[in-house]
């Protein structure tokens, strides 16, 4: 018997559902009654093929759907236009048309790839999101961003396509290696400190239950995160406005990333960093006290995060990167900070005295 | 003193205007009111480059718009996934961030690998088109369908992108080479086939001015042709029903572009004979006359397009192209065939037979 919960995503005519339970990938109506044609290409990678392919392509045998399944190599190296060319080769020889469904079979870059093949497969087909880890569960999969990387920035290239739905199995959680649930609850975390201050008191509160896989903490962690995404989405789909603030820590993050080398610092680690950094500055302006600042701080090491920059990396090294960053305009770096615990602010109007303090320091 | 006619794409919040006329391209305020920011990328070709950059270029300095120039080759084996990379890398090289404007300067080819570009960099920045060729102002211009080809099908990689302008400066059409305006003009025909009787009528009478690049009758044609185009478009943007009409010809076309190999027969080459086997079938069907049938063959002679297959191609080259059109849905090809003169459908329900009797005659 499956319990699940569900989140509706409201944007209009391209509204969508996230289902959220345990046992979802052994109920085939939750992925087929959002599959309008009759054909399907299954991407996935060569770490959860083995664990999950099954049980979706089963799904899809038993309603008639013909499907081929695409397994690429893990990890975030690969998120690139030669991937993305490949998901649509597979397509084409396999005489996909334009009814056709994507279903992206795994974590956050498998889940970007796909959404981005499907945005510009005979210009846009259908997409379903099976996210298979938690940063996936909570983050990527709501949204409709999709995108691979460029060697000079992460994302630089990709669409707004949002899926028909989005199916979060909690059972897969069970086989997600503990470094990448850390990483994940870097997000949840996240949403706490940008909307939801008694959220972030609540994980303070179940941070070990979270650690230890407790299903009901887990669940509702997911479905507080994916409610908050869900609402900032509503509002601003397109990242004209408010819903940048999702990118509390990222700026800093993606630069760890691109300089680090992607692959090497898992993202969810680096937005934990990242956002360290911005509660750093943002404490230096004086918008938010200390406290909050080391309560970000503790959170992120009970949940065996990284909070310090590497050591490697230089001042120049941040600015080089953020200057590319998509919330720049005409130069001047947009970063997203905190007016108080569970309230952020996209802004441009930091000491950049400070914000090199922060970087210095970090 | 510029005369001009503007055609409004009527698109929601997405609308646009259609500036045609003469020397709009000395005319500044036609480019610069509608670029939002403050940088552009111009990408062109090396035929169109020495002709008309400079202008576009004069443009932009006169107000403080910081710009850089792409020239790509000429031709539509260029219209790939690599040459939009290489528009990616120029944009992320010279440090364009999500602002920027890409202003596409040439032919259908440059205007479609553009509009892709500008889809996909930081999932959309601003687009604005200033078509050189008779074609491209009144096909690919209208309507934000963008995209590049794949070795196993023509625009099979792609994105709905819609401009924030269209310029049609008409008097770029005084060096178009001659080949290139009877392209051009197979797509007016088009107009008249699928749409508007009457104006295949004014195109009988005037087929001799537009072939002599009449000043008044290029202008009528195009001005025309953009108004059924838009108004088709309006209706069905993502063409999921009507605007499929507008594809006369196409799937044949694409089929003979495909086997004959990109840029060996003109686009609206393979369109105008396309066209013919269109009219074919559906006079084999009783849909159509006879009548109408030669009345179209004897306009595109007069246009000196093509109306007969090339004798290499068998109907097995035209089968295996055409299952993978876009339009073709569970192996089932539909095709856009006649009622009447100035009335089309797009229909599945024809005589397999048939099709293969116009394919083998053609």
């Amino acid at each position: 018997m499956t319990v699940s919960h569900t989140v509706s995503v409201d944007l209009g005519e391209r509204s969508y559902p996230i289902y959220i339970g345990s046992g979802l990938l052994h109920e085939p109506e939750f992925l087929v009654n959002h599959i309008p044609g009759n054909s399907a290409l299954i991407v996935t990678n060569t770490v959860v093929a083995p664990l999950y392919l099954e049980a979706v392509e089963q799904a899809l045998r038993a309603h008639d759907i013909r499907h081929d399944s695409l397994i690429l190599e893990d990890g975030e190296q690969y998120k690139t236009v030669a991937t993305a060319e490949k998901i649509i080769n597979c397509l084409l020889q396999n005489r996909h048309d334009r009814q056709t469904s994507l279903i992206a079979l795994g974590g956050g870059v498998i889940g970007d790839i796909t959404g981005f093949a499907a945005a510009i497969y005979q210009r846009g087909v259908h997409f379903i999101q099976i996210p298979t880890t938690l940063l996936s569960q909570v983050d990527s999969s709501v949204g409709g961003k999709t995108g691979v990387n460029h060697p000079l920035g992460k994302n630089m290239i990709g669409a707004f396509h949002q899926p028909q739905c989005v199916i979060a199995d909690t059972d897969t959680l069970d086989t997600l290696p503990t470094r990448e649930l850390s990483a994940g609850l870097a997000e949840v975390i996240k949403y706490g400190l940008i909307h939801d201050a008694d959220f972030f008191d609540w994980l303070e509160q179940n941070i070990e239950l979270l650690k230890n896989r407790d299903y009901a903490a887990l669940c509702q962690a997911i479905l507080v995160s994916c409610n908050i995404k869900a609402e900032v989405v509503s509002l601003d789909e397109r990242e004209s406005g408010i819903r940048a603030i999702l990118n509390l820590g990222h700026t800093f993050g993606h630069a760890i990333e691109a300089t680090m080398g992607y692959g090497n610092w898992l993202h969810g680690e680096a937005v934990a960093t990242g956002m360290v950094m911005a509660a750093d500055l943002s404490q230096r302006q004086q918008w938010i006290d200390r406290t909050v600042k080391l309560r970000t701080i503790s959170l992120l090491e009970q949940a065996n995060l990284p909070v310090r920059s590497p050591p490697e990396m230089s001042v120049d090294d941040y600015m080089q990167a953020m200057v590319i960053d998509k919330k720049t305009v005409n130069g001047t770096i947009k970063l997203v900070l905190l007016k108080k615990l569970g309230e952020a602010v996209i802004s441009s109007d930091y000491d950049p005295a400070l914000l090199e303090k922060t970087l210095l320091e970090a």
